[in-house]
């Protein structure tokens, strides 16, 4: 059985492993195995992620392997990442020469190589982005797809470009980009752009897509980061301009970890297991035949009949386990099935199924004509819909602007308020709530209804609209 | 340029590098990162692996990381292992109390997990794969998708079974999908059962996939392990069976590594560059306008006509840049794009196109009307056919029926002859020759033409056909 999701961690943890998407035994802390079943949606979500990148960038793949050297070569960058990287200091017994880092994010490998790729203004824009598995070595409490040690599919992309005007573009690009595969998950996501002393190390400025999960607090679910010249004058990425002049590059890049899905399971699901938008469910149907004693041939071929129908167009399962129906209710609901067809004795004489999609749970009887393909990609795109509407209503409500700090008890959710480029007023509110600043809003939505300049929360200056929350 | 193929080492060196297959230049010995060109050939390549595999297997994702203590539990496995494994041993600053190995392999990431998957007879045949990236400290000379450090993208598959019998089924099953898949890629290869002294750590026997390269030299392009019971031991694997009993398991693995890559580069390439087939070109077909004065814009819009009518069918491309025609034969003849389409003034009046196979470089003239989808295809099935002809033709002609060693001066290519079981005879030939026993034909090829029982080469005892070479 489930904990109910007001539960959160419990029902987080509990879910990941009965709906089989991550085996949590594995006896390394901090790391997971991904099941059949749980790599089936990786994919699916991942041949989304692929297909939108795929129009404006190249994939490829460069080693795991950075030497220690190349990584410690940006200062601010090796500052950020030293406490988590794992060394590598002996290949079978012998010591090695370089320490190796696994690499815990790839700058410090692409970029020596883009020095050698970047000839002149022609070669670029250059994006690439490559899907790989990256290693932090954390020491806080770990959680499958949030917070672990390998971060077995990080989708990151490194671009470079002639000016910094053009990096900026890019930026535009990727945000475009990531907003597209949000919406398509059905994820409401807040775009802010982090403060200074919470940017990527390294970086000119962070910008990053956050969500809210069901306890309240904000997850960051996908981070773009405008790097300026920093890397090019580090790694001497140089290029010939239109007219015959050498300048470095600009460049930007950004990545979505595996709390892609960490978000879709948390944000959908219910006490009822896991709920998943149609084009991404590993098993989108499922039939389910009511036996009874003397009618079991007519409800079976019946309901072959059918999944012959669906199994071209759509994953469909006719699940003919010995199992009673109630018990493949639970067992399908608990692994997201969008669509379940009944089908009894009765059903087989009227020429009807009984349907029932899975963030309902209402039961509809329809004739079995009306069991089309365009019908079912017509409900499928209406579930859709009621998902991002319910998530975004539940964000909605998690959210509140304030004009005083006194308005606040207790912290629970995202404040919205006006604060100043001062950072001590940033550290301040910090340390009111016990909590982060996300940053100011690069976009507000429209519901938020707040103005983008006001005064400052806390000295009262002139401010930005910004948002606070605890974090993930 | 390219070297000339004779002078193989060379040739594939640069070719990898100028075609853009991987770029050789990244700053750790062993280590290569994957063009963009580079990776797409290897997505059409994994594609149809997935493919294969799906059938059977269903995909996962197992931990790089492995702890020293599960490393070591079977004996005969981490000796295999012991001075090519690459050791964690610490997590930033911090010593870790138990040092984690980079897998060269997965069964022992895998198999404690199988212990708690496993439960009963009806939980098998398990069969699980992975495509994982592999790490394996070479001391020897290391060279691209050969021999390597970071294998990228290591493809193993894993299986658990209630009998010896099953799991020798499976065997069965295995060879099978590699053939399919071999043949798929037109290269031939040998299918041997190795001698005991080079099976795979801890396995009861191994049978492997051999092709020859162009140097003479076997590589090992795959290989299919039959486990027995002897990791079920070691890992407690356990199963009820129907009888309410319990037993161990039986399991068999079985993997191809980026070699598989390397065979298709190495086996089907030529003096001008690589040779691929249509399926897996990342550029199928290129549209080269021949432009003379006053008709660019006739020859140009007959180009673009016919680019649009086969862009939704095939990957082309039409290559209206600056360079010469020549440049551009030279350009795609190197990345083996398998059909070139030139188009001139003469063409565009008389509405033909003149087409020329990158395998057998000759021009010919058709009507555009016959430059349709059905004709391409089946043209590429040609080229396939002839691909495939051509490479078992140099694999015959590289090996030798021998009755004697005397019949040998100078060993080029692969002897075949027979050898029986005692370890001593096989011991005394790879002296003789400085080179491999590959071990005994599982498949004895119709064209080879030799006897499957006969008096050992060494002792005259009886022996099986058996097979020897120098190897990658």
């Amino acid at each position: 059985m489930l904990p109910p999701k007001e539960n959160f961690s419990e029902w987080y943890h509990e879910v990941i492993q009965q709906a089989e998407i991550m085996d949590v035994r594995y006896p390394v802390k901090g790391l997971y195995v991904w099941f059949p079943f749980g790599f089936k949606l990786r994919r699916y979500v991942y041949e989304k992620l692929r297909e939108i990148m795929d129009k404006d960038h190249e994939e490829v793949y460069f080693p795991t392997l950075i030497p220690e050297t190349e990584l410690g070569k940006e200062g601010e960058h090796i500052k950020g990442f030293e406490d988590e990287v794992y060394w590598i200091t002996h290949g079978g017994l012998d010591e090695l020469d370089v320490k190796l880092a696994l690499r815990p994010t790839s700058e410090t490998a692409i970029y020596p190589m883009f020095k050698l790729w970047i000839r002149s203004h022609a070669d670029m824009p250059l994006r690439i982005y490559q899907i790989v598995n990256v290693f932090r070595y954390e020491t806080k409490h770990t959680r499958p797809l949030i917070r672990l040690r390998e971060i077995t599919s990080f989708k990151e992309a490194h671009t470079a470009h002639r000016s910094y005007e053009e990096a900026e573009e890019n930026i535009k690009l990727a945000i475009k980009l990531y907003k597209e595969f949000y919406d398509f998950l059905a994820i409401p996501y807040l775009i802010l752009r982090r403060p200074d002393w919470d940017k990527f190390p390294g970086a000119d400025y962070t910008i990053a897509f956050d969500t809210i999960m069901p306890d309240g607090k904000t997850m960051q679910i996908g981070t773009v980061h405008n790097l300026a010249d920093n890397f090019a004058k580090t790694f001497d990425i140089k290029y010939e301009t239109v007219n015959g002049s050498h300048s470095f590059v600009y460049q930007t890049c950004y990545g979505i970890s595996e709390r892609c899905i960490a978000a879709l399971l948390s944000i959908h699901g219910d006490d009822f297991g896991l709920i998943l938008p149609f084009e991404v469910a590993p098993i989108q149907i499922v039939i389910i035949p009511i036996l009874y004693k003397g009618s079991e041939d007519k409800v079976m071929n019946f309901a072959k009949e059918i999944f012959g129908k669906l199994e071209g167009d759509f994953r469909v399962i006719l699940d003919e386990s010995d199992e009673r129906p109630g018990a493949k209710y639970y067992k399908w609901e608990l692994k997201a099935v969008p669509l379940r067809i009944e089908i009894g004795p009765k059903e087989c004489d009227e020429k009807n199924v009984v349907i029932s999609f899975r963030d309902e749970r209402k039961k509809k009887k329809i004739s079995v004509d009306d069991l089309c393909k365009e019908n079912i990609e017509k409900w499928a795109e209406d579930m859709k819909k009621r998902l991002a509407k319910r998530a975004l209503e539940f964000m909605r409500e998690k959210i509140r602007y304030i004009e005083s700090i006194e308005e606040i008890r207790n912290l629970e959710g995202v404040i919205v308020f006006h604060l100043c480029d001062n950072i001590e007023c940033g550290m301040k509110i910090e340390e009111i709530f016990s909590a982060n600043v996300l940053g100011n809003f690069v976009e507000i939505p429209d519901w938020l209804e707040v103005e983008e300049n006001g005064k400052c929360i806390i000295c009262g200056n002139n401010g930005k609209i910004s948002a606070l929350a605890k974090s993930y």
